[in-house]
């Protein structure tokens, strides 16, 4: 694979020269393009072999285009904040919005080569990040954005070479690091490892481009010119590609479903109510204290039908809670900046750190849902939503987070009831909108999303907790009774 | 994710009665539309719990269509000729031509979650071998077929009760076996593992249908009624899928390429060819009938533009094998039914057992070279080819395989030399036709494909080796010799 990028590519000084005014002009012309259009991010990734000009590149680029629209990232060990969260926290909080060009210097092809050739991780385990990865940049790519992926390659003697030369400037020798050296001793590994990284993840719509670093003309014309084709033919506009769909299964033939068959008659009365709520309160505080939980997150989704009563519920949790420990993050409409990135990504800000809660009050659920019932994405899209969140979910609860979700379901004559009330008492007019009554009309449609979200998305790892809300002491005792159960289970 | 698949969906005999003969006349309606239409293959994958009436459902699909136009096939233990093969190779060769159905009744999924569940699999070796079933099924959708994937469940109070109905009864108490007791008392790890499965493989292109499979009249009608769903959108035609690729990289900006460095001046006089070839023939021999060559298979493929020596060089090497232990596969234009099917079909049907060689006379890379220059296909397909073909080698290599590719290249003055003669010789008119001339005028743009293809394809499991064949003798010498080195490194 590496081949065409070890038969010695260079450029003259002079032809450099030459062709760099108009590189220059045409980049920042596409640069400003990008933003104007404001339709889809550019994410750059940089990697490859230490030497081969990867730090260069990186300044070049933002020599040439505007670096106010230019988001570099270098990413070296992790931080505090990072270590505390699932591995791909980090890469998520620094995609670029729309408009704008990202520069990922050391990517999430870092980690996964290095532990690969420290041995530290089996082939098995590196092939599925690998395809993990494959489909990280696969919804990257279905989500708009175009990914510019740079290998910057030299063959050993040259990085031999580049090395030694380095070391024996004054101006440069800082740059060569004990490091530096401990890996060349490791080329062949690591170049092996890079074959393999390249090959499983070189896919069409974010291929690997491998550029031979030797030579400083060379590889930064190339570098620009890559950077531009792949720029100037995404703003030609090739449409939103149209990605196949296969129906979901139609509702049942015998009519019932996880919804219709939930039992509303259960009831609690005011003192069995009280007692429950205040020991399951107690044993919720005494679990958030635990010492294990310091090592572990927690995160609670909310969801139900308006008038279902998410809003009381979560109360009776916080309510046994410090508030140093948990975030409440309601979901709205998303903000421009939200709508500037791939769906998931206002919900990644969001994750706790280890030893930390957050209650969604709405959540990554409404692709499935809101989303899918009023049209406002794609059928592909939110059809593809279902293996991200459980992919997303997964990355979770393999950092130690114990994900719990609720349906708080309730029975169209009885939010009937709870609208009317609330239409009549003041106080509670502001929480019934003509959007409840619109959405209230949908109400089928609803509960087709709401059953199939169950099917595709109650996992081990993260499973729903059905929960009929038509008495609400019973509804707020029996959330409260899952909740400390799947902690204790999980503690 | 089973839940709704327990809470005991059934349906009257009379209503079942009463909806059957309508979805007959419309299965059998759009089976043979689908013949008609001849566009995409239909697979049906039938899996899930024993006991929860796959074996029926699938025998009710033979009764209500045309069972002509449908492949069954039931995938037990393999058998002597699947094992001297990769694993995939007999879902392979099971595939449904273009207008037909097949179904797969045990898939590619029956073997994973079973070694899974015997614990002889790790969880990494298991969710890899996950993850290739998901970019297998993404290449047979962007390929055309519909996939209809269908997962019959029962809850373990419904599995034991229909376990005990069977045995009870003279008539069925064959049906179940040791094994069905056996796997009963692993009904928990099935359910996990197989829940695992239907997570990672969900996708919008390949959904699962899982079914409550314990009453016959609701599994039935559900099972035919989704097939007929997913048929009659098929078939209403949603347009093929536009998919994304992102440019190749451009031609090198010093124009220096791995052809255009290939040192054409190598030549070799006749007494030292003869001596060389005799040698090599010889070596090639033993190699061949090497006590560890039983566990391995041998494949090598040729590729190189018109006159380059193919057919010359390929006639060294069989003269030096057993006929019994080789065959040669030219590939031309695809047959009828080779274009009913993946375009990786016609390669994976001479795929050699162990102990056994095949020479591919071009191969699976004219996806990415005439396809691609000719525009045979879409850009996006020969883009997504790259990554498929590396793929097919891994698991040709995996399965110990060695996989040995020839770039035959030649220098454009001495292809031309070579026309003329063959137009001259009377005997060697027949190899020179309008086509090679024709080829010829897209020399440039064939040798970009090349250029890529080596950058994209030649790695270390399956690397290219590039011969200057403008002196035949030395070209002829020099793949013996690569040949040899290669089965001498891997035995």
């Amino acid at each position: 694979m590496f081949e065409s990028a070890e038969i010695g590519h260079t450029l003259k000084k002079s032809a450099f020269r030459e062709a760099e005014p108009a590189l220059r002009r045409a980049l920042l012309d596409v640069q400003y393009r990008l933003l104007e259009q404001n339709k889809f991010p550019v994410i750059i990734l940089v990697n490859g072999v230490d030497g081969a000009g990867k730090g260069e590149t990186v300044n070049l680029f933002n020599e040439w285009m505007d670096p106010r629209h230019i988001h570099t990232h270098a990413f070296g060990a992790s931080t505090d904040a990072e270590r505390a969260r699932p591995e791909m926290w980090r890469f998520w909080t620094a995609l670029p919005p729309k408009g704008n060009i990202g520069i990922l210097f050391g990517s999430w092809y870092t980690d996964p080569i290095l532990q690969r050739v420290l041995e530290s991780e089996s082939g098995a385990q590196f092939q599925l990040r690998l395809a993990r990865i494959r489909d990280f940049e696969r919804m990257l790519t279905a989500e708009g954005a175009l990914i510019v992926k740079l290998w910057f390659h030299l063959s050993k003697d040259a990085q031999k070479a580049r090395l030694n030369e380095l070391s024996e400037k004054k101006k440069t020798a800082w740059r060569v690091t004990r490091d530096d050296w401990k890996f060349f001793k490791r080329y062949d590994d690591f170049a092996d490892v890079g074959e393999l990284a390249l090959r499983e993840t070189a896919t069409a719509e974010a291929p690997w481009n491998i550029i031979e670093g030797s030579n400083h003309e060379y590889r930064s014309l190339t570098a620009g010119r890559l950077l531009l084709d792949a720029l100037e033919r995404r703003l030609k506009g090739s449409p939103q590609p149209k990605a196949r769909a296969e129906p979901l299964p139609l509702p049942p033939v015998d009519k019932r479903d996880v919804l219709s068959t939930a039992d509303f008659s259960r009831k609690l009365d005011h003192d069995h109510y009280q007692k429950q709520l205040d020991k399951l309160q107690g044993e919720l505080n005494l679990l958030t204290r635990h010492k294990k939980m310091r090592d572990r997150s927690l995160v609670m989704v909310f969801e139900g039908m308006d008038a279902a009563g998410k809003g009381s519920t979560i109360r009776r949790i916080t309510r046994a809670m410090d508030a140093r420990f948990y975030h409440v993050v309601p979901i709205a409409a998303p903000s421009d900046e939200e709508r500037a990135q791939p769906y998931l990504w206002r919900f990644w800000r969001h994750i706790p750190q280890r030893g930390h809660a957050v209650i969604f009050d709405r959540s990554w659920y409404g692709r499935v849902l809101v989303e899918r019932v009023e049209k406002f994405c794609r059928e592909e899209d939110w059809q593809r939503a279902y293996h991200e969140i459980n992919e997303f979910e997964e990355q979770l609860a393999g950092d130690g987070a114990i994900v719990v979700k609720f349906w708080l379901a309730i029975s169209a004559a009885e939010q009937l009831k709870r609208f009317k009330e609330r239409a009549k008492i003041p106080h509670k007019q502001f929480k019934i909108t003509d959007e409840d009554w619109r959405n209230r009309k949908r109400w089928p449609a609803y509960e087709r999303a709401v059953v199939d979200m169950i099917a595709r998305t109650s996992t081990n790892q993260a499973p729903w907790h059905l929960i009929a809300t038509n008495d609400k002491p019973w509804a707020r005792v029996e959330t409260l009774k899952k909740l400390v159960e799947t902690i204790e289970a999980q503690l």
